[in-house]
C-alpha cells in the first residue's frame, strides 16, 4: 500500500535551527565545504526576505495545490514547507490565504520550485515566501503526492527534517546530522571574514593576502 | 484591401472599469471561473504598479515601434495599449517620451510582450507599464503591423475593448461581455476572502474550514 | 608563449568619462547611432545602481574566479571589471570580501555576464555590480583565463579601455575611439529631447510632432 | 520509516498492453478525451523507435543513477521504466550496458526526463528508449531516490503500473483503470479516421466534411 | 467591423515560384543582401524535406486550430500556410488527415511556429511540414483568429504572398516585389559559387582566394 | 600590443590521436575519471558524424567570421577547429564553401557552439561538424578575435592542442599531456565492458554484478 504522507520525521535541535538565523546562505555554503547549494532559481519573493527551518517536503502534482492544504495541516511551527510541481510551474499554487493560516499556525516559510500569487499581501504578512516567480493562474484540487519523502528540490536531494536557509542570495541546505558541525564552522568563518574584510579594506589586494602567487606560478601564468 | 488600423472598437463602461481599479488580478481570475490568465512573463516594470482599462490592440513588427506612436495618436483616454512584437523581444519598444505623451493624452497604460527603456523617468512619470523586460536596443519605424485586430497576448485572444486588469501578480483578461457579472463575482469572492481570512488567522486548518477530507478520502489519500 | 594577462590598455580621458556619468545608457545608445547595445540580460543587482568607467576585460573559466582576483590586483582606480565565464553561469564568482577590496582600490564596478554573491552587503558598501543573476554556489581557483584580450560580452566585442556606462536599463559601449564625439552628441540629444518632453507633454501626438505622417503613407498604411 | 522501494504494484492485463502495441500516441491521446498528455520534450532517441509498457516509475537523485539499477533489478519483463532527475537531465543516467542488461531482462523500455548515453549501441541493441537529449556526463552512485510511489512525469502524475505509449510524436499516458475503455475507443477512432482520411482524400475541405460552418458563425467570422 | 478571413491576395508568378525550387534558402538569403532570414527554430519535421510558395497567413488563437481548417479550406493549389500560435507552441495544431487534405487539395505546404503531430504519417504522405516542434497535445475549436495579414513569423514580418522558401538549414522569405531581382541575383550567385568551390577544392585558402588580407589589416590584426 | 593569432601550438602525437579514433566519447570521459565532458548542447549536425583531434582555438566576435577564415589559413591537417561566438550562436558562421576549403586542406573537423549553414552540403562532403544548431543567416568580416588562446568551450577550459573526440554523444576533450593515459585506461575500460556486458546479456542484475548491495545498505534503502 502507497503511503502518501508520513507524519514523523526527525528535526535538528531548537536552539541549532535559532542559531542558523542571522547567517547569510552564501557564508554557511561555504563553511560546510560547498554542500548544500539549492538552485538560484527559487528566490525570496521581495528583497530581504529570509527563511530557516526544518524541512517539511512537499511533491505537488502539477497545477494541483491540495498537498499544500494538507501539509498546512501537519506542518509543526517552525517547520519551512518545500514544494515540488514536476516542472509545471507557472500555476499560483499558494496564496493570501494559506498565507494567512500558516502565520496563524506559526509556520517557518515556503521554499516551492514554482509559483505562487498575491506576492503584496503575503510580504505584508510577513510570511517568508521563496519561489520561482509569481503566477494567478488558479490550481485544481483532486491529485495526491507526496509528503515527507526524500525529494529533489533545486537540484538538491532533501531529506524531511533536513535545515533549510535563505535570503537574497538564495537558499542552502544543511543535512539535519551535519547542523551542529556547520554551525560551528560557519561561525568561525564569520569571525575569520570580518578580520579579513578589515585587511582588505586597508587596499592590501586579495593575492597578497590570500597568498595566491604561487597558485598563479603552479598554474604557469604570464604576464606580459 | 488590408485595414491596418480600426479606429471603433467598443469598451466595457466607464464606471464598470472603475469598479475593477483596486481588486487584484488573482481575485478576479478566480472569480470569472479561471479565465482570462495571462502569461506571468509580462509584470509591471516596477514593485506596486497597477493597471485596468479596455485594452487597444497593437501588433508591432519585431524591432519596429511605429505602430504604438499610430497607437498613441488614436487611443482615447483610458485605454491600456495591448502590443505584442512577434517573439522579437529584445529591443526597447517604449521610452520616456512615448510616456510623457501618454500621460498627457491619459492613456490608461501599456502591456507589452516585449521590453521596453527609461525605467527610471517612467516610474517617476507613473506611467503604468507591464513588460516582458528592459532593454535599451533602438527600434526601427517603417514597417506596419496591426491595430485593434483579434490577437494573442501572454497566450491569450484578446478583442480590442476587452478590460485588462493587473498588478503585482500579473495580468488578467476580462471579456468586454463578461466585465459586469465578472465585477459582480469578484466583490462577492472579496467578501468571503474578508470572512474566511479571519477564521483561518484563528489557526482553524484550511482542511478543516474548507472541509478538504472527504477529497482526500475520494482519492486515496494513505497517511501513516 | 600565451600571455595571459596584458596589464597596459589605453583608457579615455578622465574628464571624458566622468562627463557620461549621470547620462542613461538607452540616451547614449540612441546618440552613438544605435551602436554598443549590450545584453539586457546583464542588469544591476539593485534598483539604481549606475556604473561608468573603463572596461578592464576578463575572461574567467566554467567556475573559477582566480583571474578576478588578478584583475583586482591589477585594476587601476575607476576601472570597471567586465567578466565573461563562458556561459556557465551559475556560480557565485564574486562577493563581499572582493567588493571590500574593490572599494578600497576604488575600482569603478564589475560587469560580469554570470552570477555574483553576498547581493545586500555588496549594495551596502555600494559597490556597483551588474550581473546576470545571484547565485552562492562557490568557485574554484586553480584554471587560468585572459586578462585585457578582446572579448565578447553580452553580444559585444569589447576591447580593453572602451566606456562602459550602465544603469536600471542596462549596460551600453562606447568605443574609446568615438567617446569624445558620442558625448557630444549625446548631450546634444538630451536638450532635444527636453524640448520634445515639453512639447508632448501639452498633448500633441508624437506622430504630429514627429511628422510620422508621410512614413505611414510610404509604408502604405490603411486606416478604417 | 520512510520506504524507499515498493514492489508490488498493479500492471493492467497483459493483452490489453500488447492490443495498444501498434497505436499512435496521438490517437490514444485523442480518444481518452484529450488525457494523459505527457511533455513533447520526453523524444526517442532515433526515428521510428516505439515504446508500450506499465510505467515502473523512479525518482532519481540529481546524478544519481544508483536507483536506476534498482529498478533494473526489480522490474518485470515487459515494464517500462519512467524515470524522473529533479530537473538535473544534463547527466549520462543511462548507457549501452544497462541497455544490455534490460534486453536481457526483457524490460519494455525507458522514459527518462533526463539524458542518456551510449545512442548508438542503444539504438542497435533495439532497447526503446524516450530521453530529453544525449549527455556523456557520468554519474554518481550513492544518494536514495523512491522507486514505484506517484510521480510527476512530462507534467502528469503516474502511478506505478499505469500504461505509457509513446512513439516519435512523444508519450501518452492511461490510467490503468482506464485502459480497457481507451483502447476500445482509439480502435473506434482509428476505423473512423481511416474513413475520414479517404474522405479527405477525394478534395472535399475538412470545413465541410466536419461541418465546421456553424462553429465559424457562432463564433462571428467575417470572410471579405 | 473587423473582417478576420481576406480571401483576395497577390502571388508571385508561377513560373517564378518553380524556377526558386531547388535553390538553398541560405544562398537566396545571401543573394537577396541578407534579406528574409526566418528563425531557424521552425525546421523541417524531418531531414530532407523542402518547401516552395507563396504564404498564405494564418494567427491561430492559443491552443486552437479552427483558423487551419478554414485556411485548408481556402488555399490555393501551392500556396504554403505561414501559421503562428501567438507563442503557445506545445500542441499539436496539424496532423495527418489535414495533411491528406492538403495534399488532395495541392497545398505546397504548412510552416507553423509552433507543434504539430502524426509525424511518421506526414512524412510517407509527402507533405511539406516545417515546425518548432512535435506534440501530441490536442487543440480546440471555437475561438477566431486572423488570415491573410501582416503577420510576424519567426521574426519577420510577413506579407500574404510573400515568397517562402525552405530546407533542412530553415526557412527564407522574399517578398513578392523582390522575387524576380532576388531569383535573378540567387541564379548568379550559384554560378559564382561553383567557381570558388573548384578553386577552394585545389586547397587554396579562402582568406587569399576572397582577398581577405586588406580586411585583417585594416582591422588591425596581429600574428605571432 | 595585443597578439590576435597564435600559431605555434603543440599538438598530441599522432600516433595517439589515431589511436583515439574509434572509442566512445562516452568511453573515454569515463576512463579519464569524468573529465573534459564538453555541454550535450554542441551536437554533431547528422547521425553518426565522429571527429577527433587536436584543438585550434577560435573566439570569433559575435556575427562575424572572419576568424574562421583565418583559421582555415592557418590550421594544421588534422586539426579540429574549436570555435565560440559569445553567445551569439543564431548566425551561420560557417558553410558549404568553407567546409570544400577544410577538406582541401585535410582539417579534422569543426565544433562550433553556434550554428551553421549548408548542412545538406557539408553532410555530403564528408566534412565533420558538430554545432548548436543550423542557421541561415549571414555573418559579417571586420571585426577581430582570438585565435590559439585558452578558451572556454561547452563549459570546458580549452588549450589549444588539447585533444577533442566527439560522436552522436557529443564531444570530450582530453588534455594534451594526459593523452596517453586517458587512451591506456580507455582501452583497458573497453575490454571490461565487453567482459561486463557478456555477463549482463544472461540475465545476472547489474546490482549483484557490480556488487552494489552494500551500497545501498549503506544509503539506508528500505524496501518493502
Amino acid at each position: 500500500m502507497m503511503i502518501h504522507v508520513r507524519t514523523k520525521i526527525q528535526r535538528p535541535d531548537k536552539e541549532i535551527v535559532e542559531a542558523f538565523k542571522g547567517y547569510a546562505s552564501a557564508t554557511i555554503h561555504e563553511a560546510s565545504g560547498r554542500k548544500g547549494y539549492i538552485s538560484a532559481r527559487i528566490k525570496p519573493i521581495a528583497s530581504g526576505i529570509k527563511v530557516c527551518g526544518p524541512a517539511f517536503t512537499v511533491q505537488c502534482p502539477a497545477g494541483d495545490n491540495m498537498m499544500l492544504h494538507k501539509a498546512l495541516e501537519l506542518a509543526q511551527p517552525g517547520d519551512v514547507i518545500v514544494a515540488t510541481v514536476g516542472g509545471a510551474e507557472e500555476y499560483g499554487y499558494w496564496g493570501d490565504l494559506m498565507s494567512v493560516s500558516a502565520v496563524a499556525r506559526k509556520l517557518g516559510g515556503l521554499c516551492i520550485e514554482g509559483c505562487i500569487r498575491d506576492k503584496e499581501d503575503i510580504a505584508e504578512l510577513g510570511f517568508p515566501v521563496f519561489s520561482t516567480g509569481l503566477c494567478i493562474r488558479g490550481t485544481g484540487k483532486g491529485t495526491l503526492g507526496l509528503i515527507n519523502y526524500i525529494t529533489v528540490f533545486g537540484g538538491q536531494s532533501i531529506q524531511p527534517g533536513d535545515l533549510i536557509v535563505g535570503d537574497d542570495d538564495g537558499l542552502v541546505l544543511v543535512r539535519r546530522e551535519d547542523c551542529a558541525e556547520v554551525l560551528q564552522k560557519t561561525m568561525s568563518r564569520v569571525n575569520a571574514e570580518v578580520i579579513k574584510a578589515k585587511a582588505l579594506s586597508t587596499g592590501i589586494s586579495s593575492v597578497e593576502y590570500n597568498n595566491l602567487g604561487p597558485k598563479f606560478v603552479e598554474a604557469g601564468l604570464v604576464e606580459e
